[in-house]
This record gives C-alpha cells, sequence and structure tokens, in this order.
C-alpha cells in the first residue's frame, strides 16, 4: 500500500503515524489547522504539508481532537470520493453516529484507536515507533467495505500495532472503565487537596501522588473525550455513586468498608501486568538508593552483572528525605538470588 | 536518654524504632503478641525479647494495628508507673477519646505518628534509616506533662526524623485528605474493573494502574485505619459525593467537566515535590529503553557522565510492547543540556 495519504491533524498521534507509513514508502500529505503543527511534522519525516489531487488519496487518517473528528470525516468521505477514511480518536460510539448520520455514503469509513500516546502532546515528541506492539482498535460495521477495513489493516500492520476487532460501543464501555473513569476519579481526589491549609500537604506520601498524577492531564483534551463519551462514562460514575453512597452511609460498618477495598484489591489484580504478565506473576525487591549520581548506574549495573532482566520498576518518593527506594520486579525465581546478590555487593536490601 | 524503653507491637514500625533506639545505646525490650515477630526484630538489632520490671521503663511505644492501641495504651500507663506511654498509629483523635477515657491519668501519655512505611509490613522489612527526615507528628494536648512531650521529642529525634506538633482532630483531617481518602478512591476505581470483561482490561494503560496502585494494599490494616477515623473519612468522602453528584447529573454541561478537571489539575499541583520541591519546578526528559540488561545502567551511567542529578524518575509501563519509556525528571536548567547530550550519547529522546 504506497497509495497516496492524507494526515489530517498532526500532533503527537498524526505526526507519529506519518512517520510510520513514509518509512514504509507511502507518500504522506500533511495538514494541521496549526500550519506550524504540519511543518514540525514534516521536519521530522511524516511527510509532506501539500494538498493531493484529491481522486488520487487512497487513504484519509483524521487525528484531530474529538469535537472536531466528525464533521472533518464526513467532509473528507465528500472530498476524497476513492479513499478510505479513519480517524483515531480515544472514543468512537458518538463520531459513528454523527458520521453515518452526516455522510451519504459511509461504507468507506472505519473507526479506529490506537491505545497509544502520553502525556506529552505535538509533534515534537512524535516517533514512528510509538504503536510498536500497541493495541489498536478496529471499529467494526456490518455496512463497511471489505476493502475499507483491510486498509486501516494495513496502516495498523505498517505501524507494528496488534488490530483488535470491537463494535464502537463495547469499545466506549472498556475505555470509560480504564481510561476516562480513572481520570476523573484521579481529579476528584486532587480537587480536594485544594481545600487544605498547605502545611497539612506535607503529611503526603506516594499513594495520594500516585492516585491524582493524571489529574495533571491536559484539561481540554479530557472535556472532548468526556463529551464524547457521556453515557458509558455516566456508567461508570453511577456505579462509583452507588459504592460511595453506601460507603457514605455505613462507613462505621466494618464489613461495609472490607467489601470495598477487597473488591478493589482484586480489581487491581485483575489488570494485566506489563506485556501482558498478571503483576501477581511478578515479585518486588526493594533497594534503598542514596540520592547521589552514580547511584542509580551503580546498582543497575550490578543487576545486570547477575544477569537479571529488570520487568518493573517503581521509585517510592520521599518528598522530604533524601534517600529513596526502589522496588525492582523481576521474575519469582530471580527474586531471593538478586537479593542475595545485591546485599552481598553492599545494598539495603529490604 | 538512655533509659529501658518498651516497644509493644515489633511491625515494621516497631522494629524500625527499635534499631533506631537500640543504635543509640536505649536499653529496648520488645514484645509482640505473635512472639515470632519480637524474635526476628531482635535478631535484627531491635532490642531485647524480655520483660522489664514495671518501674523501670522510662518510655512505652505502642506499635500494634491501630484497633488495639487505645485498650494498651491505657494499661501500660497502668502497669508502668514511671514510663511516658506513646503510640505510632496512623489516626489520633479517636485514640486519644479512648485512652483519656480510660485511663486514670493520661498526663504521661503523648500520641504521635510517624509519616514512613512501606507496602511492606513485619520486621524483617525493618531498618533503622526508615525515618530519617521523615514528619513525625506529635499530638498536643493541654494536659499534657512537659517532659512526657520531651520524652517523645527525644524518641523522634534519635529517629532522625522532623517533628511536627498538631492536635489530634487536625492531623486526622489531614490524613484523611491526603491518605485515607486516596486509598479509598483507588477501591472504588479499582472495584470497577471486576465488571469488566478481561479483554477488555487489555486496554488499559499506565494511567489506571497509577491510580488503583494502592488498593492492592493490606485490607484488614485499611479497614482499621478507616474505622478510627470515621468522621473525617466521611467528611472527605461527602465532599467527593457533592461533586461526583454534580458531575454525573450535569456530565453533558462541558462547563462542570471542565470545572472539575481544572480544580483535580490545581490540587495535583499542590502537592509537594521531592524534598519539598514543587513538582512543577522539575522537567521531565523522556528517553526510550529497550527490554533489555543493561540498557537502564547505561543510560544511568550517560547521565552519571553528564553530572545530572536524577531528581525523580518515572517508568512508564507498557502491558504489551516490548520498549519503555522513563521519565526522567531533573532541574529545569538541566534539561536541554541533558536531552541533547542523551541523543549524542544515541538514546531516543522524546
Amino acid at each position: 500500500m504506497n497509495d497516496p495519504t492524507l494526515i489530517i491533524g498532526t500532533g503527537l498521534i498524526g505526526a507519529s503515524i506519518g512517520q510510520c507509513l513514509s518509512a514504509h514508502g507511502v507518500e504522506v500529505f500533511l495538514s494541521d489547522i496549526d500550519h506550524s503543527n504540519a511543518v514540525v511534522a514534516a521536519s521530522r519525516g511524516a511527510g509532506v504539508v501539500a494538498q493531493p489531487r484529491p481522486e488520487t488519496v487512497k487513504l484519509v487518517i483524521v487525528a484531530t481532537p474529538p469535537a472536531f473528528v466528525p464533521e472533518i470525516v464526513v467532509d473528507a468521505l465528500n472530498r476524497y470520493p476513492n479513499a478510505v477514511v479513519t480517524d483515531v480518536a480515544s472514543v468512537k460510539a458518538s463520531i459513528e453516529v454523527a458520521v453515518l448520520a452526516g455522510a451519504g455514503d459511509a461504507a468507506r469509513y472505519v473507526g479506529s484507536h490506537p491505545m497509544a500516546g502520553s502525556q506529552h502532546a505535538g509533534p515534537l515528541t512524535a516517533e514512528g515507533e510509538l504503536f510498536l506492539d500497541r493495541t489498536w482498535v478496529v471499529i467494526e460495521r456490518d455496512d463497511q467495505e471489505p476493502q475499507a477495513v483491510a486498509a486501516v489493516r494495513a496502516l495498523i500492520e505498517m505501524c507494528g500495532a496488534r488490530e483488535v476487532d470491537l463494535d464502537a460501543a463495547t469499545h466506549d464501555r472498556a475505555v470509560a472503565a480504564v481510561s476516562h473513569l480513572p481520570q476523573l476519579m484521579a481529579s476528584l481526589t486532587a480537587a480536594r487537596l485544594l481545600d487544605d491549609v498547605p502545611a497539612d500537604l506535607t503529611l503526603a506520601g506516594q499513594g495520594v501522588r500516585d492516585v491524582t498524577r493524571i489529574a495533571a492531564s491536559d484539561v481540554g483534551m479530557w472535556r472532548q473525550i468526556v463529551a464524547a463519551n457521556t453515557t458509558a462514562v455516566r456508567d461508570q460514575l453511577r456505579a462509583v455513586q452507588a459504592d460511595l453512597n453506601t460507603l457514605v452511609d455505613q462507613l462505621d460498618d466494618p464489613e461495609v468498608v472490607e467489601d470495598l477495598l477487597s473488591r478493589g484489591r482484586a480489581g487491581a489484580a485483575a489488570l494485566p501486568g506489563k506485556h501482558g504478565r498478571a503483576a501477581s506473576e511478578l515479585v518486588s525487591v526493594v533497594v534503598q538508593i542514596p540520592d547521589t549520581p552514580g547511584a542509580l548506574a551503580h546498582l543497575f549495573a550490578d543487576i545486570d552483572a547477575e544477569g537479571v532482566n529488570v520487568e518493573d520498576l517503581n521509585i517510592e518518593h520521599d518528598p522530604v528525605r533524601e534517600a529513596g527506594f526502589l522496588a525492582v520486579a523481576v521474575t519469582p525465581e530471580r527474586a531471593d538470588p538478586l537479593a542475595d546478590a545485591l546485599r552481598d555487593r553492599g545494598w539495603l536490601v529490604r
């Protein structure tokens, strides 16, 4: 598939896709309402900033913020009569409804969602490997042309991602639970910190930092995501509301509190670990790290010397003291030998 | 202060205190309802497993789970007539009320709370440096003997911690916001994951992992903590409930959603960063890390070679793909030179 492709919206996702396709020899045209975005993307190898002849375009990828996607998809279906049109927004059902309502013929439209990104934004941070081995959801509909789905499949393959087929409602319910709800819960928790006198915040440890980290994300983007997935997000919030109401009403009942804590523990354990490995299959070796240059390099050199691969890593922060603990997760059979070896090498291992 | 000290409860906190005091030449007696706990603590230098002569004891430190603290404190005030009695539970007001009600004379009782610990438990993980530079809250009351407060102050000093004086209600309100509420919010979020089909969880990214990490904590301990701080925790939950009700009712109103997201963003930014530095004062250099032994050692060696100190570190997990990104936070003036230097050394820096 070296057919001309147009990418509309050249932020992190659009520019990164452009790099993938360009690396595969695809002729990529870049377009962005903010022209300098497109130029920066082009300078990073994502394609050329130019308008293709409409009838030559074979694939249009809409990578704008979600609020603008339906209109741009409909416009692209009209403007590029021979093109398959996809989008990469993180919500799908409301976009699908709007596109089907607005387009004369939507058989060439295939919604999709690469599960990739970062807290960073913009083409400066783009990289062609962003999607490697990532899940990329393809939204199936009965009315799609088979060759339209095939074109999106080829795109996913060129980006090195793994295709997962879902219908739009299933996708939106899943991301409401694993992405949109956690975002709002982080915001709800962090919003409470504003009511505290600053001195109280000196009592904050690592737990509250973890829970509230993503509350620092971009407000405008998240407002759009929530607006585009209101139904599924509200279902999640209502389920939390029910649990929370029970908790507030019966906080004096240890069994009610224990029930929630237990369900939370089981839910946390249900998340797949790194590379699909369940977190529970890893064991942490906790090592004290002095807050001095060289300490981490020394530690990792020692771990390497033992031939052990680090599967996961958590630094346990400390707002005050000048030392930290690093939880080094390894496969279970490696944990005891590694702990012993590090102790022998002079590390304080807990 | 080399006076005989009795530690009741030799888990992580009790055993670690024992190590601090023993290192300062204090004669430490250890007691635990689980005798093997006390023995393990003793084997790690926390003191001796023996019963002191009651009238010789000058300080009793109650380091049991919170539910048992009031009864043990009252008993200790009676049994050790010349001793100052403190406890280290993470809730204070309900314990204070129970102790004042149960004790004939509580002037020798000074509640306290070292802000230290970890997701690990038990004396095996104890270490004398656990409290170094940590906040250790001392609970002030008008009826306390000055020398009782002085004895707890000496304890804190020997542990290398930093004293913060609060009344019990202020303490409990602060930890309800920065510790107990985040714990329950993590549980509420994680509990929702149980309702999802496992396939949906493959869409989970780093955000939900951060938000739900502490949901994996010990259920029994947290049930006790919540039970002992019901009033302050309920106040926090009710404030969240009000925000959540508004959000559910008006989720279609972008301004309501934006208001919550904005307050959350401000709350997250209000948390002090490492060593009291505001997180916003640090800049992250994001480096791609291959998932192979040696890569981290190589990276940290390169950072060291540039003479840059790593202020914070976040590994960005990836449930699927075989590469990761490390966000290396440094002081702002270091960020650009470090990024350039790492690129020159062949790293993929975003």
